[in-house]
């Protein structure tokens, strides 16, 4: 019989749902606003009414595992958010899985949502040959995801995986979170604007180099940001490269939008950050699973998670799978 | 019927060999000159009559799970040493597997030799209560090894764990792995030393300085080398934390006999190097299975992996273990 999951993606303004098979099919994608506004428990009623629509449009819910969401933050194994979601007001402190088994006696998984996105690379995109994933997001800022032996790693608590935050310049820009020199601070949408900026105003006071940015302004400008955010980003890859020996480090988020203008730079300079026997047998690539990362890895985590799983027997209040016979 | 595993941990002096139950508990314990100079064929030579010598103390093998094998280097899936054993010569391309199948008829599985002290010390150790462990060796360089969810991650081609060379310093002294700033040229043996030769030749040029060694010299110089040593290896523990939210990390090898000294101003100073969140979740600690890690690790790697095993069906060349029914 075959089997699926719900995936539920968690962003500041949308919640996304789909219902997928362990192949990565998916159907019934829908989106419903998030209204983070509003607090932690209208958003967790959403999520809730969101799994409804999912499960009506289904039509039964006889043949689904469970739930698996990718929320921002940390989420702890009992399925309490921890921390680290900061958009989201009052979302710390709310307990994802009881909800859900209580209306739809379900089983419920949850975890950041980067990293969730990892595991959709290595399961369906970039990266699905292989067993040893590193993945950054960079958008707004930078996030990571670590997949080991072709399983997300979480870490203690769910909070491993905050690749933004190794410094590759201890001497660095401060970075919020109160270390120097984040790759953070470079490598991400705001860090390559801010390094624009600071680029462009030291170029004011230096007069031939302004010379030379007004005889070709945009070429020499953008080239000498990425150039300065590629090595950048190169120290960090061949840092993960020397810890986790990795099969493939996955670039996502949107500054790859800049695509393979990115990738060859980092390519070149990160061999020579790292041993060049790991760095041999490493392979750089780009995302391929775009903005449904998120759901597919979501729902991939419920495979992994529950695929013995036969439903709730309710003894206690404590949850309680039994195993398949 | 109880199972034991030998497990034999490679040194440039001597081999070292143990027969060891599930639980940790070792007898047998044996030491025979490693020969590394006579080259790699000699090396795996002297590994089997180790095993050899063991056996024959046990008095039969009836009872013996596989060979563990701990190496200086990186070992492939097949057994093959692929790099990274510069102290002994002629060991890189070594077959390791074949030769123990060949004469004992039974499994082998080797890794790198830090990796496999950090499997004993999450075994027996000073992590044996928790899943995720990061462990550094610091001896005259730093090795790593990382343990997840209560298993080795040796990373593609049994290379990751390269921990003692990230930097913490892009723009450091100058590593002979080619980088700059790595954590070993701080925080070993040899960096520790080479530090403080640097600051007693920077400080005779510093007369206000030299007064104030000349009045206390033995306090002033060591208390400097070593917050300076404890700083940079608070900024590597602060890394490792961010990244993999560990439960706990081990510090051994031969610069911690130092003990609680470097260990105290390390968990001093790490904090502010990484999440609060994560740093309250993780706890820092010495080193405690000592100069048995190796052998026990690798005894332990045979557990993990062959505990189905029931002796090899010889079809063809290939190994193939007939799984327990």
């Amino acid at each position: 019989m075959s089997k699926f999951a719900i995936g539920i993606d968690l962003g500041g303004t949308n919640l996304k749902g789909i219902i997928m098979d362990q192949q990565g099919h998916g159907r019934h994608v829908t989106r419903i606003p998030t209204e983070a506004h509003r607090g932690g428990s209208r958003v967790m009623e959403n999520i809730l009414r969101l799994i409804d629509e999912l499960i009506a449009k289904e039509g039964s819910k006889e043949h689904l595992l469970g739930v698996g969401i990718g929320t921002p933050g940390f989420v702890g194994e009992d399925g309490m958010l921890l921390g680290g979601a900061e958009n989201l007001p009052g979302w710390k402190g709310t307990q994802i899985y009881v909800p859900i088994r209580q209306r739809f006696n379900l089983p419920a998984v949850a975890a950041n949502d980067v990293t969730v996105m990892a595991l959709a690379e290595s399961r369906f995109g970039a990266a699905r040959d292989v067993k040893n994933v590193i993945c950054l997001a960079m958008g707004t800022g930078i996030g990571g995801g670590i997949v080991i032996d072709g399983r997300l790693y979480k870490g203690t608590h769910g909070m491993a995986g905050e690749l933004g935050h190794v410094s590759v310049d201890p001497e660095g820009l401060p970075c919020n979170c109160g270390q120097k020199g984040c790759i953070e601070r470079y490598a991400s949408a705001n860090g390559v604007a801010e390094m624009a900026i600071r680029m462009c105003k030291e170029a004011m006071e230096q007069t031939a180099f302004v010379e030379l940015v007004r005889s070709d302004e945009s070429g020499v400008t953008s080239k000498l940001v990425y150039d300065y955010v590629c090595r950048m980003l190169a120290r960090a890859v061949g840092m993960y490269c020397n810890i986790f020996a990795p099969d493939r480090i996955v670039l996502g988020g949107g500054l790859m939008m800049a695509g393979r203008v990115i990738l060859d730079e980092v390519v070149k300079h990160a061999g020579s950050y790292c041993f060049s026997d790991i760095w041999e047998r490493c392979k750089v690539v780009i995302a391929e699973c775009g903005e449904d990362a998120g759901v597919m890895g979501a729902a991939a985590m419920v495979f992994d998670e529950f695929s013995q799983f036969q439903g709730y027997q309710i003894v206690t209040e404590s949850r309680t799978a039994v195993p398949a016979h």
